[in-house]
């Protein structure tokens, strides 16, 4: 099967549709949230259980890959699919954002400090940046071992390639939080530089390349990025940097300032968005495609989804309220978790530190998310969108 | 369905047999390995993947159990099946074992040394015991939290029964190795003493009860013990203290002291054995059924069960030899692991410490042990077994 996408169906209030993604592995009805698969594992599950719980398509992170075990092992093993035995579609990034937030200041990070980002002079103390960009592209230290590395627009492509996957992403740099209008504008037109890079290394047309808009929380560089990106001859695009920091109100910002510059016919993927409100927020504005790690990264800390905004959809199933309770984590809830287990057994499994309980807390975050836009799908279709997001954000 | 059990078939050559055991929630054929699950779930797997993998039963650990969730919180769930999903045969043990084990010098066990296993005296130094034995029974410091917690033959039944499990075991100490004769025997006969306050405990009848035989590497105390719970009124035996540091050597010869004491028309139960060498041997002499939490344990560490037996029947997956592997972990192998993921991939999952490496080498090392003691139930029938352990053991 080639690459095609069709719009089916649009809302008639917001610029939210449905539509068909076809790639080399099958179809994906969009829109669609994909399951990250980080090390060619979507953390503690089987393939099966990803397709039981409806994924469709899944993310696979180029930088992990390509330090462990390495691209070209994955491809000596006939790529990526066929390593993990994931036979549906699978889209890589580009290591980009890995390289900007893993090799750079760990330790800030993990204090939620997200500014040294893509900062391109040297900081002071530990904030020392342990990636540096230049023209050519990026040269970093591997958070493995210390090693040190470059990635190019063409090495992220070869790279990509070796991997396999349906559709791959260009060579970005993701700015740090707040970038100032002026190296927004740099890393903006660096990117873009990259993008045409990216283009001329792409040999293996059945794999897809999507561009990437960058461009910070500037109006006028997101909209340059847009048009951009827009007009290169790529079948998709994404929309990159809204995870990095900004607040959930620029994240709409920059999708009410990119969409409208962005082709009608090709998809839209938002990079690393999956909170429920932005969910909504997203497809609302057009958004086909998103991807996030915080199903599995809160399920594996305890943290489940409930279908509660006042408890931000989630909750702590290690708390000793759960300890007796005999329902599901959620009422009902079709995943497997909860159509087999109590809650009270599930946070079992948490204090006593059992490998299952990630797996069952994983299986029912993703299923909440997948099957969230799977009736988003549906309300599109049946002109109840507006409707499905008041009940659901209870606005 | 009420408890029973029927020899089938006898081997002509040895005192191997195969069996039907049935139970409150099924049949079980024996010879039957049962999988450890120590927490009320057989670490990282399913009820679903134990079922696939050809589990018949499974072993459950009261002293776990106990300290967490707690028997009674259990109990309120509707038993350990309910609780954990597990529609098929349970077998708790007594508790007696991990108290003995994981209450007593965690730190001298780590370093494999198992002295202080039932010690009486209190020793010197970071041997002092934890646990300390007296005619009631064993008071015990808990390795969650440090609380003290006492353990009496009729607390071990209650307990039991909280659980809900088709077979419970007696309360016995289980003895250092090596005891002197006067210490084994005084452990015996405390075990003897406790066995008759176990059966008076036993008022749940659906449940069955089985005694266990001790008396260390002694060969008259494993005779007097052996014809002891043998003239008890409980529908099967077991033999304990076989694991706890004996040699393969002297394993074989508390079999050939203590079986033909022991009435043929009851099940066996070895506890705590699962070396291939160490299968064929106790099947040989007799056992209808055992344990381990070897195949789940050493899979963990990437310890992979192999059919060769220079290897000791296992080899390191985390090793670079196989990195590059496509073939699976076994040729032949019919698990879902080796059916569906190649070596390599295996072999990348330990490498970057994915969850999922957990559960493939679980599966693998359980479903060996299954497949074989399914291969050799269908030898004693065909009466071929001595050509099937010397074909697998190579002797």
């Amino acid at each position: 099967m080639k690459f095609s996408f069709r719009v089916v169906t649009k809302d008639t209030k917001s610029n939210a549709r449905v539509g068909i993604l076809k790639t080399p592995h099958g179809v994906v009805q969009t829109p669609s949230f994909m399951p990250v698969g980080t090390k060619g594992t979507v953390k503690s599950l089987t393939p099966e259980e990803l397709n039981d719980l409806g994924a469709q398509i899944i993310l696979g992170n180029t930088y992990h890959l390509y330090l462990q075990p390495g691209h070209k092992v994955v491809s000596s093993f006939g790529g990526l699919h066929s390593f993990m035995n994931w036979q549906k579609p699978i889209l890589t990034d580009s290591g980009g954002f890995q390289i900007f937030s893993l090799g750079v200041g760990k330790r800030k990070l993990a204090q939620g400090i997200h500014r040294g980002m893509g900062r391109p002079e040297t900081s002071e103390g530990d904030e020392k940046s342990l990636c540096e960009i230049h023209e050519e592209g990026v040269t970093f230290t591997s958070h493995l071992d210390g090693t040190t590395h470059t990635f190019t627009p063409e090495k992220s492509i070869e790279i990509q390639q070796h991997l396999g996957a349906d559709i791959m992403l260009m060579f970005d740099e993701c700015t740090y939080f707040p970038a100032t209008h002026e190296y927004a504008k740099a890393a903006m037109d660096r990117t873009h530089r990259w993008a045409s890079r990216c283009i001329n290394a792409w040999t293996k047309k059945e794999q897809s390349l999507f561009g990437i808009v960058q461009g910070g929380i500037y109006r006028d560089l997101r909209e340059e990025s847009s048009r951009f990106i827009a007009n290169l001859d790529t079948p998709g695009v994404c929309i990159g940097g809204v995870s990095v920091g900004e607040s959930k109100s620029e994240m709409r910002d920059v999708l009410e300032w990119s969409i409208p510059h962005l082709p009608e016919d090709k998809p839209r993927h938002l990079l690393g968005v999956g909170d429920i409100d932005d969910v909504f927020d997203a497809i609302e504005r057009g958004i086909d495609l998103f991807d996030c790690v915080s199903p599995t990264r809160l399920g594996r800390m305890g943290h489940v989804f409930v279908r509660d905004p006042k408890k931000r959809f989630r909750t702590d199933i290690t708390n000793s309220l759960y300890s007796k309770e005999k329902g599901p984590i959620m009422k009902g809830c079709d995943c497997y978790t909860c159509l087999h287990y109590s809650a009270g057994y599930v946070h079992h499994l948490f204090r006593a530190h059992e490998l299952l309980a990630y797996r069952l807390a994983s299986i029912h975050n993703l299923r909440f998310l997948v099957r969230l836009v799977d009736k988003i799908r549906e309300a599109i279709t049946q002109k109840s969108f507006q409707h499905l997001k008041k009940e659901w954000l209870n606005t």
